[in-house]
């Protein structure tokens, strides 16, 4: 029998929860001949247990941005224990990047296939001077916004709406991980224009204003999100806070299915990959 | 009359309150061949007016330590309103370096002469794992630290102590911004060796503990600092903390003026210059 002494039906799953500064990386995909969250993770497993593996996230996130509780699994066959993993995976990890949990998880858990949904968090600073404990973190934006106008806009997202008009050059292939996205231009299922593959529901969306430390902050969350997707949308709402844009032309964006039509894709500094549901 | 034509009676003297991120930074002293505060600031003055100009610091700080409101001024013959001075000089700037004020003051105010007190903070994350985005921001101790035995400890730096065992290689040159300093033994004016160029007066010394962000806090405000006598003195807090001193030897240490009888110095990143006060 071929599958014996594979010892795959004896391998581990392990699920991580990592928080990483995403400055300093190429995004989080694996690439030739630059920093990468999940080649610098894959590395240090390699160092500890000897195998290559493959790390699965929940999705890629670009250069620059940030995660609080990005979720990845990868099969391995050591034995070490999910808290000795963790110390020892931090030891040889770089202060960027962080493990908060280590577990063992059914062989069936899947980091990407099995989300559900996950929380996106984007910070506008306000204050004229952008702090430089904060720069890495944030986008610096010091002129006006009218903040109610924002929110009225963002209120325009939820629901289940096609975001072909929000989606950057990868499409929804940044999301699945693969690069075979084709353009689909065209009526499906009642949805206007840019195909099935575009369609995205948005369950909550909000603006929130933190007059303390005078940050604006919006969050969304989402069955998923496409690629650029969330940037291009904040993008579109300070458009929306700087008078150039109406509240309720969000909608008509969404519906023409057009790039074109939304606002310039935000900076990564502001965005943070909060959370992950299964 | 040979003052005449120099104009330098009719040079602003320019003064600065300065926040700087200083990680990547070879500290605030300016050095052939290493990104320093002081020579990034003064080549973007150069740049804008230019002049070539001596920009003198309150004090230096060392390499990856930060400031909040560190002072500097320099004399100019541009006559760049200030507030254009402010803005300009910030896009010239890395985002890590921020001047927060600039203003014309008389040509009598020297910011290191002048200087009164000085307040610097030093923070100790005790969470398990270190947050990414504190990293660069904090002493990262996730062991067991008596917070009361640290507290009682810091109360005997206040007063005025001769500080030879808490003063690195660098002595009082660092903070003078000379390096002409020749390690003085003996008694002078009834203080006990390492002479009065190691006496210095502290009028507040305290430790505090912060549950919900899990960070302990250590605040000092003194006449003037040693070269890494603020950091000594943490390493010596530490070591109070973790059992390995008592609070009662703080006094014997200052007492021998032996730096070896003091804890280590403990690491830049942890430490802020938060105020300089006139």
């Amino acid at each position: 029998m071929p599958s014996e002494g594979t010892g795959r039906e004896k391998m581990r799953n392990i699920r991580l929860v990592i928080s990483y500064d995403g400055t300093d990386f190429n995004g989080w995909q694996v690439q030739p001949n630059a920093p990468t969250i999940q080649g610098t993770i894959a590395e240090a497993i390699r160092v500890l247990t000897g195998e290559k593996v493959i790390l699965c996230g929940s999705g890629r996130t670009d250069a620059g941005v940030h995660a609080l509780n990005q979720v990845a699994n990868f099969e391995t066959n050591s034995g070490i224990p999910c808290e000795n993993l963790l110390k020892a995976l931090n030891n040889l990890l770089p202060p960027t990047i962080r493990i908060k949990e280590a577990s063992q998880v059914p062989s069936s858990f899947h980091a990407r296939h099995a989300a559900r949904s996950k929380t996106y968090r984007y910070r506008i600073l306000q204050t004229p001077v952008c702090s430089p404990f904060l720069a890495r973190f944030v986008c610096h934006y010091p002129y006006p916004l009218d903040h109610v106008r924002m929110a009225k806009a963002a209120e325009y997202f939820a629901g289940q709406h096609n975001f072909a008009s929000f989606a950057g050059a990868g499409g929804p292939a940044a999301e699945a991980g693969r690069c075979d996205f084709q353009k689909q231009r065209g009526q499906e299922n009642g949805v206007p224009t840019g195909g099935r593959r575009m369609v995205r529901t948005i369950f909550t969306s909000r603006v929130l204003w933190r007059p303390r430390s005078s940050m604006l902050i919006y969050e969304v969350r989402g069955s998923g999100f496409l690629h650029h997707m969330v940037r291009n949308m904040v993008g579109t709402l300070i458009e929306v806070g700087r008078g150039r844009l109406e509240p309720g032309d969000v909608p008509k964006i969404m519906a023409a299915c057009d790039r074109a039509l939304a606002g310039p894709t935000a900076p990564a500094s502001g965005l943070f990959l909060v959370k992950v549901e299964y």
